[in-house]
C-alpha cells in the first residue's frame, strides 16, 4: 500500500471517529498523523455545522492545529472529567494491548487517557498485529542517570536505543526527558514488562497501554471497521 | 533538645560516616543538613590529609559545596558503579523502611542509591521511628494533569498537599516537576503504598525507600550509634 492509499484509510478512520464527538462534550484529542485527519474533520464541523465542544490535547502540536480551527482547548486540570479521548496507536493486538509514543507524547497521552470515560483509537490496518513489540516500545526516562537505565535494559535483553534527533542529540519530550526505544520484536508478556519498567528508578512512563482502550476504529479499504473491547 | 544540640549530633554522625570514604573510592553524596556536615568533614580530609576520592552528588547544592572544597565531582553516568552513598533521611523505622525527599531531591537521591553497592544514612535520633508516616511523604508529580493526581490521592485518603514556595507558587524539583506531600501520619503497609504510587500515571517517583539502606548511623548524645540491616 502506498502512502496516499494509507492516508486515505487514516482519513476515513478519522472522519468516522469524529462522529463520536457531539455538542457539549469534553473530548481528548491525541497526537499523530491519523489524529490530524480527525482534528481537520472536527474543525470542519465546528466551522460549518456549529459543533460546540471543548477539547483537551495531549501535545502542543495538536493544540495548535485545533485552535487554528477555533476549537476551544482547555488544560486537563480545568475539567473534572473527559467524555471521550480519541487518539492514534502504533500497534494494537486482539487483546486490546497497544503501544503508543512513537511521537514522544506518551506521557501526556496516558495522563489524558487515564482521566477519560471512554478511549477510542483510530488506526490503519497495518497497526493491528498478533503480538505487539515489532514497533519499538518508547520509554520516557529521566536524563539524570539515564546511562544506567539503558544498561539495565540491555542486561534484561530489551534492546534499548536512545532516540536521537537529526543532529544526533537526544530527543527531548515535552517534560525535557529522554526517550529510549526498546526493540523487542515480540512482547509475549506485556503485563510483566509494564511492571518491570514502571518499577525501574528513572523511568517516568512507558508506551504500553494495556487493556485501556474501549474501541478501535480501523481504516480498511472496505470502510472503517470497529473493534469493541468487551473485557474492560 | 535545641537546635545547637541537634546540630552537634548531626555533625558527629556526619564525621563518623566520613570514615567510610577511603582513597580511590567513588562516593555518592546526598542532600540535607546532616550531609552538609559530612561534606565539610570530607572537604577537610581532602585538604588536610590528601584524601583522594570521586564524588557523585544528588543535588546541585551538594555539588557546589563539595566543589568549593576541591572535591572532584562527576556525573552519575560517568561512573559504572558507586562504592558507597551517604545520605540523610527524614524518617527510618526498625525494618529499615525510610522516607526521604523533604528537600525535594528524592528522584536524584533514589537514582544514585539504586546504583550504589552500599547505602548509608546519617540521621539524628529524632528520625528513628516505630512507624513511618508522621513526616509527610513527598511524591514527585508531572505538572500536566497534577490536579487529577491530587484528587486521586484525596479519594484514597492519602491527605495530599501540593508543596508551595514562600510566594505561594508550586515548588519545582530539579526536573521541573511538582512535589505533593502525603500527610498520612502512619504508613502501616509501605510496600502496598509504594506499589499504588508508582502505578499512578503522572507520578514520577516517591520518597519511600524500602529496605534499601545497609547501615544507619544515628547521632546520639552518647556517641554515634550504628544500625546494620541484615535482611538486605
Amino acid at each position: 500500500m502506498d502512502k496516499s492509499q494509507q492516508d486515505a484509510l487514516k482519513k476515513a478512520a478519522g472522519i468516522e471517529a469524529a462522529k463520536l464527538v457531539t455538542d457539549g462534550m469534553i473530548a481528548g484529542l491525541g497526537t499523530g498523523s491519523t489524529v490530524r485527519f480527525l482534528v481537520d474533520e472536527l474543525g470542519r464541523r465546528v466551522q460549518e455545522e456549529g459543533l460546540n465542544f471543548i477539547g483537551v490535547t495531549t501535545s502542543r502540536r495538536t493544540q495548535e492545529q485545533a485552535e487554528s480551527y477555533g476549537i476551544k482547548i482547555v488544560d486537563v486540570d480545568d475539567v473534572d472529567h473527559i467524555d471521550v479521548t480519541i487518539d492514534g496507536a502504533d500497534e494494537v493486538d486482539k487483546d486490546f494491548n497497544g503501544i503508543k509514543g512513537g511521537g514522544a507524547a506518551l506521557l501526556w497521552e496516558k495522563i489524558v487517557a487515564t482521566n477519560s470515560n471512554k478511549i477510542v483509537w483510530i488506526v490503519d490496518e497495518s497497526k493491528v498485529v498478533d503480538t505487539i513489540g515489532k514497533f519499538p516500545l518508547p520509554v520516557e526516562v529521566i536524563p539524570f542517570g539515564a546511562g544506567h537505565v539503558i544498561k539495565h535494559f540491555e542486561d534484561r535483553g530489551y534492546q534499548p536505543v536512545l532516540r536521537l534527533d537529526k543532529d544526533g542529540k537526544p530527543v527531548r519530550t515535552d517534560e525535557n526527558n529522554y526517550v529510549v526505544d526498546l526493540h523487542m520484536e515480540r512482547i509475549e508478556h506485556p503485563q510483566d514488562l509494564a511492571e518491570d519498567l514502571i518499577n525501574t528508578v528513572g523511568v517516568v512512563e512507558h508506551g504500553l497501554f494495556l487493556n485501556m482502550v474501549d474501541t478501535v476504529i480501523v481504516g480498511d479499504p472496505h470502510g472503517p471497521r470497529v473493534m469493541t473491547n468487551s473485557n474492560k
